[in-house]
């Protein structure tokens, strides 16, 4: 954490707006703190399809659908689509850029795709060459579990580490006007890996990650904790974001209460979610929940938001390998138009 | 195809330039046609590991680092990797941009991810947001086959319409100044499926998408087919270029044998590649093998150049999905300084 990069901060002359969001979850979602604040919940896992995977793209299509008509928009007036998920070759999102022809490009950061995706929605608007894009990112606790652990049949034993993930999407719109929060800067991570190799304790594996972009990104800007209402990490959970702040703590950063985890705010301590919620979708649907309306009602003026992504494979830890992790950074603010 | 987006083609005021590229690869693309123009040939294709995923890692590694020292530049001096694969969850690139450790944003269009991040690279820099960034997509024929097909030990049988996989990488910096090819306009394309559902033809079912992207380029950017010197297409092969000559005509436009495709330059008829070559790594080795020395020389003045990514799983299609595809496009110039 002592190297720091000079340039890959981005600071907007003319910030870009996120204009209109939505939040969509399953039941579980629905039951937590944040339930009321969703747009919708489905009680369908398989949102009225005959998969777990063709729902998730139900899901995302709603969800997208919805940012859309809250902005008085069609997929027509969308320059691009750019979105991701956790299903094996990003189908999710590919199949829902098919059924909207919104043309599109594809993320992968694992968890922190949504950030990835906001960081070049903002790029791409306030730098003036594209209008209007969509950027959207889902996950779904039945497609993840059996792809990266067990058939649900199986009812596999879950480690008290281990985080859920959450069955969400969370999609918004960016554009050069309209709205009332802004992305004043966007920061990229870089990929870090403290050698952990514990797929059942993925917030500590992200812990590091998010701590090194945060304290790149205060030295970089020149910025201070203090000078945010809230610096807020994706899905560390609870045993990641104790490690977070330890790990700030050492480079003499604390965050004075100022820090919370989207992970962490999913679910309650009844909902047998152990460390917390994860998946793209967490922080995603979190942030089109509950955050931007804080923004947006003056409850807060400025937030930092990390999505931290483990950006390991079954396979890759099969062969030995640790896992790489990484967080990207928005500095978002309220007050728009 | 009669839909026209407006405003997704990005005309470049200041085109960034393309500084310096690499392209490395396996044995049976070294004992094809261009063999002679790859920077490196391994004949293992392990790449010096014990693993085909960690050869495929090594591989993009060794691509990025010549392309950098071409460059005369280091990691450092990087804002940026954009970088792409076929493994699941893009585990080549992202263990790549660990031992990099240079800020990195995951790319996913499938076979289109070279031009994917080509098109986000170009975006950066010709904003004038960053200065340098780096840009790859690799594929492996081990990798892909049993993530996609069947253990190579299974000895399954090719169907004729079937691709070969390569075993390739290329890679680029991007930056606003120096080289001598410059990125005019980029082009994101959208998702289309015409129905295709066999794996074994991913030709035919990339062929519309291609077919779509240019003819709505053309029309935005009112330019015709005998601007340019070459229309080159990523990975369509042979089957799936006579279908994408075919639609063109339906739209009435004629590529007067200015049409190539990375696919069908990378292998010759005798080495059992059948319908020709596929995978993330096809098209961006050939590019930086091939295209722009063209293009560096003189020989060549203008080229487009399409890359086609089929965006199915293996589940989705066992789940009776057809495959979705996807063309990005870029209009290199040569040119620079």
């Amino acid at each position: 954490m002592a190297e720091y990069h000079r340039r890959n901060l981005i600071t907007f002359v003319h910030p870009p707006h996120i204009q209109s969001y939505a939040a969509v979850g399953g039941s579980k979602e629905g039951e937590g703190p944040l339930g009321r604040q969703f747009d919708i919940i489905s009680d369908d896992s398989r949102f009225g399809t005959d998969s777990w995977e063709k729902g998730e793209i139900q899901m995302q299509l709603q969800t997208i659908k919805l940012a859309l008509k809250k902005a008085d928009k069609c997929p027509e007036d969308m320059d691009l689509l750019l979105s991701g998920d956790l299903i094996n070759q990003c189908i999710a999102s590919a199949y829902c850029a098919r059924d909207l022809g919104i043309p599109f490009a594809g993320m992968y950061n694992a968890c922190a795709s949504m950030a990835e995706g906001m960081v070049f929605s903002a790029i791409l608007t306030g730098s003036g060459l594209m209008n209007q894009v969509v950027c959207a990112a889902s996950s779904h606790f039945c497609t993840a579990e059996r792809q990266y652990r067990y058939p649900l049949e199986y009812g596999g034993q879950r480690s008290p580490s281990a985080q859920w993930t959450a069955t969400a999407c969370g999609a918004l719109t960016v554009g050069q006007t309209g709205g009332s929060v802004k992305i004043n800067r966007a920061f990229f991570g870089k990929v870090t890996d403290f050698g952990v190799s514990d797929l059942t304790n993925m917030g500590a594996a992200m812990a590091p990650a998010a701590a090194d972009t945060l304290s790149r990104y205060l030295k970089q800007s020149d910025t201070k904790v203090m000078d945010y209402d809230a610096i807020i990490t994706g899905d560390l959970g609870e045993i990641g974001s104790n490690l977070f702040l330890k790990l700030l703590e050492k480079d003499g950063i604390s965050l004075h209460n100022r820090h919370g985890d989207c992970g962490m705010m999913l679910y309650d301590e009844s909902q047998d979610a152990h460390a917390g919620g994860s998946g793209c979708g967490c922080c995603a649907s979190v942030l089109c929940s509950h955050l931007l309306p804080k923004l947006e009602s003056g409850e807060w003026n400025n937030i930092l938001f990390l999505a931290t992504g483990a950006l390991m494979s079954p396979l890759s830890v099969q062969q030995g390998e640790s896992i790489p992790c990484i967080s990207h950074l928005l500095h978002l603010s309220a007050g728009g138009e």
